[in-house]
């Protein structure tokens, strides 16, 4: 994989990045509804010389967590209509996202790189100033929007695949593409790995664009600060009576999840590091002389480790159980996603400062630079180091004309020729055949 | 005022009685869009011999409570565009309701009489049992139904109206018909009240169809346990912030909701009577990672007597901007409805009996009984008996399909006539001539 | 048992009842720690043709509730070493009290009548104007004092005994009079009643001195409104932990306490009557840094009827649990004290009226009057009604200097002898041989 | 200040410095009650060639903080009747502590020096195994020990003192030994910087024993996480009243403390750094049936910067108030104690190492250790750098018998004469005259 090579294909390549990262803006598509997303990336991929993964191939279903509901699920995949039968079936349920796998038949490593291509439930604005306003590739789904760059995520990885279908006389071992769905909220990473795609994953890469601003050309060569995260979904029920005429007939689903509420954001500060606690939401009652009945609220945790997330949802739960006690209520808890923490290996930071040296689209190289965010990528980070495999989360940098989940959010499109060429040449340092 | 005539006026009306009220269960119309159902009333005391007052002539604009919001407002206007334009122009706003006076010219007192005639945001029953469905006068407003009995409210108050008219020689003094508004939440009468129709009032009588379940037949001559109650809404208006990444940025309302609502729940109880208080809704919150920066409850405070629903209205309020206090929000607190304490003149139950003798529809007469909950009738009342006028709130007993406010409520309406013939023999023991 | 005979015993012994009070005044001893108080009744009683019943004979000593601690026992005990070694050895460990029963061997009915003697943990003023002080008999025990009358009570006992003692040929049937201990906090009557004193009780008579402000000489002859109660002390065990340093090392049972005294206070009301909450004292910590190990809380609950008392300690036991969970802390809950409920027998008002007639000592004579506090009498009562019997609990009025359970509590000393006369009386009506 | 004299005066010192210090430990005594401890520092100091400085011209008497009560300041007071009677009446209320300032007459800087001297209010062990009482010099004062060391300080603090005055024909500048009261819960340093003792210092050095569990010999340069903390007293005063008959007349001061400790142990935490709230202490009500009106906590907060712990007290502060506003009760505020963020600055590593070459004590230096705890010699550091000046806190390790602040405290007292040669070598690095 001569890198000059990858570079060159790069930039011939520039102008198709756009047009996919617009069309894909066009068409937002929250977690495990990504079938016209989905549709459109399998349409690319199946030009190319590799084997395609769809349906329950991807991921295994049970463990998918924070479904949309039914309704929702029904809606997208009937708008889905114009997709080929064939495949609009296999992802019926919410079976989106794909898998692309370059197997060069000859002996070397596995490497796994991970592409999200889920949206947001972000409105998007029609400030006059706003790019995909002005250029004409706004939000065609109301109230979705890609507000995290993950349009853009999934044109890169259709980048690195036609790199790597163009170079695939120069490869060896093998390079698995995910195209992972429900990336937001921590929701679909789990249910791949469970699939077994890292099982003999000797590396893996992931990224973001974005996230650090500075100009592009600007590249990080690992993360910290990965922050655990879980999102809990909480549900109380009691007994509702008339608060007048017998309100000790009553079971107070309300007061339980205040005093959850209030319990809840006073958790033990840990003295191993920081920790978070929200309860986003909570809506109770059905009316002002009715003692309520019902009571739900949204909450996350989140810890600067597995561990101290762990803590927190630990005593979260049981705050949550005691609060149900209190009123002699019911409660339901649910996980509706979750984080690990993880962590980079450093041996990344030398073979990439030797992969990106000569590039053309990389003038700025950084060690490290800080998350401080929750990032489901960690799934797989974890399950490859466990098996002894070398893992890192790079970021591209960009300008951004508002931070990332703000409806205003925009970026750099020069940062997609970026990062293509960053990846494949990354993956070139282990899949470089040293016959040729 | 002839009583035997009064009977066989009563009777011979029973017909129309049951006709009037199904008209108005077709068209229930919550507080204060009460368009058609006054029109309807308006339509039909346009034929007798009274003064009839709408719009600004029934209530001060500024003292109504619990105003529905403006897109309701304009929606529930439209919709009456059957309605004669001047009428309807009249009560743009929610200017709803009527009264009707019959003035003898003859030297006597003043008596005020008030019904009720709004609806309740409730779905009716499409159960196959329930009469409106049987005999084909449903609700036609999804979402509203007579679920209270204020439909048959109105229509005893029509037929006294014709039995005044029919009777109009016999008349001395004079006799004021209310047709209220905005009952539910105590929300209307106030602004009646504060109008003047009450100041120089002699006499009150108002009362209530059904809450007693014997047989029709049966009138209880004077209430007692109105409850005082005060119905707030709270809103509490914080900042958002990231909760993750900058969470000290926010002022949580939410927490400040929930702690309000936990202590409410614990104002000291107070040794001269019973008192209750309800946080019946909660609703805070945009998004399970952002600090919540409002937050809405709907909580209202009872008390045996106006003085101890004060004491909790007092308590209520204090905690609320604490609880604003204790997480550096802001709070707005909503007076939407208030019912006074009250007690009826024991004068009534002696002048009833004797009015009530050789009744052709009362059989059974109680001294008293029970209320156990709010009614804003009170507000005339305590208005009238101010002014060393007396005071009485006579139940009219039915048996019940389903306790009032439930969707499958329904009374016999029997006791339509009942209630004419018992509110115009009321009348009749002030109210006839002497010299005839 | 001849009630003109009953007068004159009484009018007799009133300088010695005076003699009694005030020497019982000046050794006042808490629950079970009555020592003295005990031998001095037994030493007066043990002059008297009546069984004598000490220690184990009393009461069951496993039902005593909220026991002095062993230091505070053995402290009492030792102090009692003028007392005969043989009663001293009986009442060891707090079996104090005792009980003496006039057996006629005639046939007849068997009364229970009880006076209770314990004093209060509060420290007697040295106001000039007490008369305890001016006239020199008050407390030898610092920190102790009869601030309720129960010295007082137990000289009245003693003048019904000896007025008993001089009848005896008059009286029919059998009489106990119970010198019990520790009414104070509900702590001692239920261990008298398991052991099975009014098992065969026909009627039962207590009452108490003061509490109507009204002149000497006016009797209530019954009593309503006895509230329900249970004192319950709270202690929670949690972990301590440098709050700097490693605070989530900690379980603290401070938080623990201060949720459960908030979740406590917000028992909610009850629709059936009146009841109550109190967190009298919470005491939790041990230094500014660390986190809290221990925690502990007095309460009580209250109920106008036994039912809705328990309805007050089930709710408080579960938050109580609940507020354990929430701090992961241990929790134990100790019943202290305990009072039922109970109603005194109309039969009462009738036997009294006529019981009383012609008494030199009673002028004014009450069907009822209220007590709105807490009385283990009521133990006695429930007991005796439950067989059928008829019991009362009679007020004899005193003007007083301060409230009850106040430094500067004091009574008239007239009352002895009317409550000694009508204690008499009263027993006379079911006593009195018919056949002399 | 030859470096070798100086290690040579240091040896010759040693049983000295043991024996100051097992003087010290046999008459601990806690902050602003050092009488005893004072006059003992201040009858060796006399001895020396240095101006010395007692009572108000060491600190800034109202801005001393968490003062001892008067009985306890008497007590103290009168059992130093053996002092000096000038001395004593220079200390009366509490103005403890002593400086000696060595000044050369000669052009230079001047550097201060601080060294604290109070005990802690620990029951010293009597476990066999503890040196002090194996060795006879076990506290004398019952409820006080050294168990933080501050003995050494005192000890140590006079032995640079000796060194400078024999050396002090070497020495260039000025020096001042501040010997503090009051430094556990940050009561004194404040004072004496009010004082303007830092005023013009050029240099700071401060230093701690122990901490470092490293073999005697080992000495850190510099200190980092230095916790900025606050203590507050929280006294809240309600309205008493029988929680049975009145409950509505009480005011609440036990639920005010109660609320305050949850909402306390709930503020947010802050995205810039670590942060810290105890309630350390609560007690509150005086009887199981009495609503309680009076109810105190003893709290700290504290923060890895000033910032940080300011965020935290305003915090603490408001929801203090919002919980008295809760149940309507008053609420005193009092500031205890308070100890600032600091940092060491950079330049005293180099200075420190150069300085220490060839020390006879010193075998193995770190740059910088960790704190973790709160320490008010920040309270000079900040000063002097403020006016550019350069500060510094070292530490001086030992092995330890059990944690500072434990009954069982215990270190090598070889670690004195390391610290003596350390800070004596230290301040040659700036006050050796260059023209000898």
């Amino acid at each position: 994989m001569n890198r000059k090579k990858i570079d060159l294909i790069t930039q011939a390549m520039e102008e198709e990045l756009v047009e996919w990262r617009r069309t894909l803006h066009q068409i937002p598509e929250t977690g495990f509804l990504e079938f016209q997303t989905t549709a459109f990336i399998v349409s690319k991929l199946s030009n190319l010389d590799c084997q395609l993964f769809v349906g329950e191939d991807v991921m295994t279903r049970a463990d998918r967590k924070g479904m949309p509901n039914d309704k929702e699920l029904n809606r997208y995949f009937e708008s889905g209509l114009s997709i080929d039968d064939v495949l609009l079936e296999q992802m019926r349920g919410g079976m989106t996202g794909c898998i692309g796998v370059f197997d060069s038949g000859r002996e070397g490593p596995h490497t796994v790189v991970r592409f999200d291509i889920d949206a947001l439930p972000i409105e998007e604005t029609s400030s006059a100033s706003h790019v995909p306003l002005r250029e004409n590739f706004m939000s065609k789904n109301p109230g979705s929007m890609h507000a995290c760059g993950h349009d853009g995520h999934a044109a890169i990885g259709l980048g690195v695949a036609y790199v790597l279908d163009e170079l695939k006389d120069e490869l060896k071992g093998k390079v698995t593409l995910i195209f992972q769905p429900a990336e937001e909220g921590g929701r679909g990473a789990q249910a791949v790995v469970s699939k077994g795609w890292t099982q003999d994953g000797d590396y893996f890469l992931s990224g973001h664009v974005g996230f650090l601003e500075k100009p592009v050309g600007t590249v990080a060569l690992s993360t910290t600060k990965f922050l655990a995260s879980t999102k809990l979904d909480v549900s109380f029920s009691g007994e509702s009576a008339h608060a007048g005429k017998s309100p000790e007939e009553g079971r107070n689903a309300l007061l339980s999840a205040a005093s959850a509420a209030l319990h809840l954001n006073g958790i033990t500060r840990h003295s191993k590091g920081a920790t978070r606690i929200n309860i986003g939401t909570l809506h109770a009652g059905s009316g002002r002389n009715i003692i309520a009945d019902q009571a739900t609220m949204t909450i996350e945790t989140r810890g600067e480790t597995t561990q101290l997330n762990e803590y927190m949802r630990t005593e979260a739960e049981r705050i949550i159980q005691a609060s149900a006690l209190l009123f002699n209520t019911q409660v339901v808890i649910t996980e509706t996603g979750y984080a690990q923490g993880g962590r980079c290996d450093v041996e990344w930071i030398g073979w990439g400062k030797e992969a990106l040296q000569g590039s053309r689209f990389v003038n700025s190289i950084l060690d490290e630079t800080d998350l401080g965010a929750s990032e489901d990528a960690t799934a797989y980070m974890n399950d490859v180091q466990q098996h002894g495999g070398k893992a890192t989360y790079i970021i591209v940098a960009s300008p951004l004309k508002a931070p990332h989940h703000h409806p205003e959010f925009d970026y750099d499109e020069k940062v997609l020729a970026v990062a293509v060429s960053t990846f494949a040449r990354l993956l070139s340092y282990h899949h470089s055949r040293n016959d040729i």
